[in-house]
């Protein structure tokens, strides 16, 4: 009874709910905060609708988006919110009803061998790949929990050996490829057994799902908290996968809390699991998870994971910067946990989410390379800079090393291309990841990073971008001058990549400037491409385009290149400008490239003959036959549209002139404003944070400690 | 006195602001309900601003946009809301700022030739178009009048001879080609001179405004309200001009209404003023007005002109489904019908509008066509088709006769480009029309209705197109099978053009279909072109493209054609399938195009010099070399994406099969559902509401009444 229990509670320790005593009204349900009611009332609604339509457990057959797929889904979420209402209500309906599902499980599991329509991933036997049946464990086991201890013993039996324990087996002994990964994949697994044995009373079990099958602590989930996340709680695959396997972190992590309580499973490895919660919510703008690596740019911090993570991260903490993010969702998990959370919120205990700039060291040392967060507000939807100096992040990372991305109140201007894949549609091949994927999604010229002489990064070979950190060099994150200096060496065999990014705030300017100074510096002769890949309706630009009016070629034949069709070339001396306007905002980037350069216009969506691509432009920097190559580029938002009062203000560009120029070991860059204001930017090579450096500017001396110096010229004095 | 407060006062009598007796703080402040008070408390901030900056009243320069252009416009509301602000709060500073800013135009506008920047549009003083010189005034006046009685006589006499009544001149006998259209230009002047003349007491200008400049009721603002408006109270240039001339009709009909009650201004012509309000409002969908003919697809219900006609239409009526659109919008206006209109918003009195079906018929007599608006749900998001089988519209009017839109909650599906404009946006030519808007988006290819030999209906002459109506055939607004049967000769010479289109509401299936048979008569030999216009992602088809992959070719040369990118050319015997994604559905377009037609994929965006359009899908159905062409087309919606819960049910289209006969009189149509449910449309020939028709299907006979029977076959019962 108590086992059966305790993998409901969370390490703060509620009280046990009555499951044996059954009422068959619900008593409390006028008693629950208007969150948690909901999720009752919506549960019940969706309980309800499965107890209509009888007990539906299909032999597998579809991949995922299909009707066998779905109804396994379904069937899953049934078992657990009826377990829950069954504790929440003693309403006998919703044990009876997971009971039957079970029990039906348990006559059709043992029959299944692998799943008809397994493709490239491991398969499953309820599903198409054996990550679906771990989630549908990790779901059953926490419903089935709510009512084993009301079965009969042969029911209990029947489910046990039949359904449980056999998906347990699969999982573990089933499947040592699998739960023997350090992968998020093998997470999902681990918690299944794991719950599955805490469930069962199956030390064996459980010791496999933490300490891996041979129980030596080489795999296993305690061997993935420290592997699969940066000291920082960054998770290696990105923000996407971070947040997908965020859920069976921590369930899992509360089910060991729960019974194992001497494991102190949330101070492990400093509180890893809670700084994974933390900075998962961190990796947001607006809500919406960064769509680094491969990633669905729809996912945000509304998802099942989510809720499960904020609940059980706010019974561990009481941290009431929990309950604003809680107010956000708009949803909780129906567990004690989430009832906790809800009466809280309802409480009016909320604090706001403190979001702020951050370094999110990565590698499982934090020490190869970093995500950098660039915030000036301290707010869901203000200004943004990512600097994604990261390691590569296995087979779901994209060669896009020293890619940045800028988001504000507009949404994603600077944006990323994210995965190319239509998530569980059966017509785009079942689902999964697309062609385009590799083709175009991952490579690198669609990021805004350096690709030299149209390859990407590591010739797009993740295995050999996985032996190879990025370094990041220095970071500043405090204003008015916030920086992220990153290298990587290896990208390419002979040239060596440098990039310099800040987040200047300019009194008297409304938004911050975005300064970016790259450098490639290499063996032999190289062609240079700089992307910029953003959002929004070109207004106008100085560059002299050749435009492609009337027939539209493809740019390159290889490596992304083949999928963007040429909208324009043009050269222009000195600094250029491109316009753009995004939501009620203007863009202007100015761009002061290599000598020699010129300008290309691109659009995706060529060689796409599926239509798997979404079509967005892209601006990009290229130089030719180039040792080395400095791009200097600042991104200016800049005046106000609004429809509803039809006025604009500010369309035209503030920054009048941008220079550069090497001197003695630093970069500097002069940003001169309409009437007149100069702005000096220094960044040094060296980055040690103590060196003093020194520069001259307009005959004028000025001196500064560590990598980046400041100066307003107006004035003369350094900030 | 009394004559200069009236005209704040609408008909419904609200009690005399204390104008003269000025209390030095705001007594009343507390007592503002929520919707108000946050309107005077923007409004304090805005004139406060502008106190803090002087009086700043430039030498007129530039065009849209431009800085002296943002300044008037700025100035107007600032003359607006002091003069409000001085009757809530006695506050002297308010008055005397609204005064300085007068004075300064008063010095100012005597001295003013036509506006330098002045382009095709009749030139203004102070903007570089007139219509701009009409709205400062009218706004003007209406601060004016607030502050007038508490100037010196001096004061007065130098403002009212200075700036309004040289304006008001300037308006009606300085420019009789403006104030004696029949135009929403001439009604803003009309509004505005007549403002004018009830605020100077100037009966002459009064007049003038409401009965022509030779005040023999041919032209005025009486007139307009004959001729502007059809009976249904729908405005000829289409919603978006319906909501620009919508702000000078109600405040100069709330001002006639309280300055000559005799007039009964508000029961003119069956109270065509409040069926304007009404009908501006359900010419929306989720808020926004539909983008026919020139329109800013941005444009919505939260704009200062909707602002007023609410307040004042509620004011008139005390209907309290006004109060939920203002709770929509969010605003109201600064008078005292707004006071009361957010009193009564507090007091908890709104009701949901009655969004529904509607026969908006065009013309001044009604009797020219119509706008057809079908809706299968009383909510402002939820599906409604439109059928534009409206008049020309004048200069504004797009040549797209018996075009289509389909809207749902997944926002616009199948689409109106809209003008290709960037209102205000300096750099995009001053904000004007762009080249564009005539190239493209008001040809008839960028709209989903029949071209025939390439060629834009009326040859592109709006002029031809004013004097031909469209005709409405037969319209059915209950449900479950509402349609609209429209027709039209003329739009080219040797072709009539008739189409049904129809909203089914079908047991079973969450979303209505959308069935649509169109109809090309003609002499000679002729290449037929309907293009669908619709946003989304391709998922798939099962029509044979020859794709495009690598390089894109352009459609054609001229009338729009010039503008589309060629993704692919395809054939398919039979009915033909596009399934695109947008938002959380899917979308089925089933094609039954005549024999040997073929299917074009486009995307719009070629010859596009300075990067104007947006670039946006469409598919076209073409068949060349025919006489007389029927297209029969239906739309399916299905389906649901849900990122959040990443589940997908039924991405596949249920319709299986779509046939189209033609019997005796009648055109059969038969929908088989997934399944083998069938479904029959018959639309006759003889659209007489009682005639009898009958026809033979699968061997049995059915009888209707009517321009369109529905069969179930399962059942071979008539509905």
């Amino acid at each position: 009874m108590t086992r059966t229990l305790a993998l409901l509670l969370a390490a703060a320790a509620l009280p046990a709910a009555p499951v044996l005593a059954a009422p068959t009204t619900a008593p409390s349900a006028q008693t629950f905060a208007p969150l948690f009611a909901a999720e009752v009332e919506r549960a019940k609604r969706d309980v309800e609708a499965s107890i209509r339509a009888g007990v539906n457990v299909p032999v597998p057959k579809d991949p995922g988006g299909g009707f066998t797929h779905e109804q396994h889904k379904r069937n899953y979420r049934t078992i657990f919110e009826g377990g829950q209402l069954y504790r929440l209500t003693g309403n006998v309906r919703y044990r009876d009803h997971v009971r039957d599902l079970l029990l039906a499980y348990a006559d059709l599991y043992p029959k299944l061998g692998p799943h008809p329509a397994a493709a490239n991933q491991a398969a499953g036997r309820l599903f198409w790949q054996s990550l679906n049946d771990s989630v549908f464990l990790v779901n059953a086991v926490q419903g089935y929990a709510q009512i084993r201890d009301a079965l009969t013993p042969a029911e209990r039996q029947r489910i046990d050996d039949g359904a449980i324990r056999p998906m347990a087996k699969f999982l573990s002994d089933g499947s040592p490829e699998v739960i023997g990964r350090i992968h998020n994949h093998a997470t999902w697994a681990c918690a299944g057994v794991g719950l599955a044995g805490y469930l069962l009373g199956d030390r064996d079990l459980v010791d496999k799902a933490l300490l891996g099958l041979d129980k030596s602590g080489r795999t296993g989930f305690l061997r993935q908290l420290d592997l699969l996340f940066s000291p920082d709680g960054y998770y290696a695959e990105g923000p996407y996968y971070q947040r997908y396997a965020l859920q069976p972190f921590v369930v899992f992590a509360a089910a060991i809390a729960a019974n194992d309580p001497g494991r102190k499973i949330f101070d492990y490895r400093g509180g890893i699991v809670l700084k994974a919660v933390h900075t998962a919510i961190d990796v947001t703008h607006d809500g919406y998870f960064l769509p680094i690596n491969d990633a669905m740019p729809d996912k945000s911090l509304r998802t099942e994971e989510l809720y499960h993570a904020v609940a059980i991260a706010y019974a561990a903490t009481k941290d009431p910067t929990f309950l604003s993010i809680a107010d956000w969702q708009g949803h909780t998990v129906l567990t004690p946990e989430g009832q906790a959370l809800a009466a809280d919120l309802a409480a009016g205990k909320a604090k706001p989410w403190p979001f702020t700039s951050r370094l999110l060291s990565d590698g499982p040392d934090g020490k190869e390379g970093a995500l950098v967060l660039l915030r000036d507000k301290p707010t869901p939807t203000g200004p943004l800079l990512v600097a994604k100096n990261t390691v590569q992040g296995m087979g779901h990372g994209h060669f896009d090393r020293l890619n940045w991305l800028y988001y504000d109140e507009t949404g994603a201007v600077v944006t990323d291309y994210g995965a190319a894949r239509f998530l569980n549609v059966e017509a785009k091949r079942g689902g999964r990841y697309l062609p385009e994927n590799d083709s175009w999604a991952s490579a690198t010229i669609a990021h805004n990073t350096l690709v030299v002489d149209e390859q990407s990064h590591f010739t797009g070979d993740w295995k050999a971008g996985d032996k190879v950190p990025s370094h990041q060099l220095a970071t500043g994150l405090d204003g008015p001058t916030r920086y992220s200096i990153g290298e990587v060496s290896g990208a390419y065999p002979d040239v060596r990549i440098r990039r310099a990014l800040l987040l200047v705030d300019v009194d008297g300017l409304a938004n911050p400037l975005i300064l970016d100074i790259l450098r490639g510096t290499g063996g032999g002769r190289h062609r240079y491409d700089l992307p910029l890949h953003f959002s929004g309706q070109i207004i106008d630009s100085d560059i002299a385009f050749d435009r492609k009016l009337a027939e539209r070629p493809v740019l390159g034949k290889a490596n992304g290149y083949q999928h963007l069709w040429v909208d324009g070339d043009g050269t222009k001396a000195g600094k250029a400008r491109l316009t753009f306007m995004h939501g009620s905002r203007f863009y202007s980037y100015h761009m002061l490239p290599p000598a020699g350069a010129h300008f290309i216009l691109t659009e995706s969506g060529a060689n796409d003959p599926e239509f798997n691509l979404r079509r967005e432009p892209a601006l990009i920097q290229r130089v030719d036959g180039a040792a080395d190559a400095t791009f200097v580029s600042l991104l200016e938002p800049h005046g106000k549209y609004d429809a509803s009062a039809e006025t604009v203000v500010a369309s035209s560009a503030r920054v009048a002139n941008l220079e550069h120029r090497r001197d003695a070991a630093a970069d500097l860059v002069l940003i001169t404003l309409a009437g007149g204001r100069r702005l000096a930017i220094a960044v040094a090579d060296d980055v040690t944070s103590t060196m003093k450096h020194s520069a001259t500017i307009d005959g004028r001396a000025f001196t500064w400690a560590g990598p980046v110096g400041r100066f307003d010229l107006a004035k003369g004095d350094a900030k």
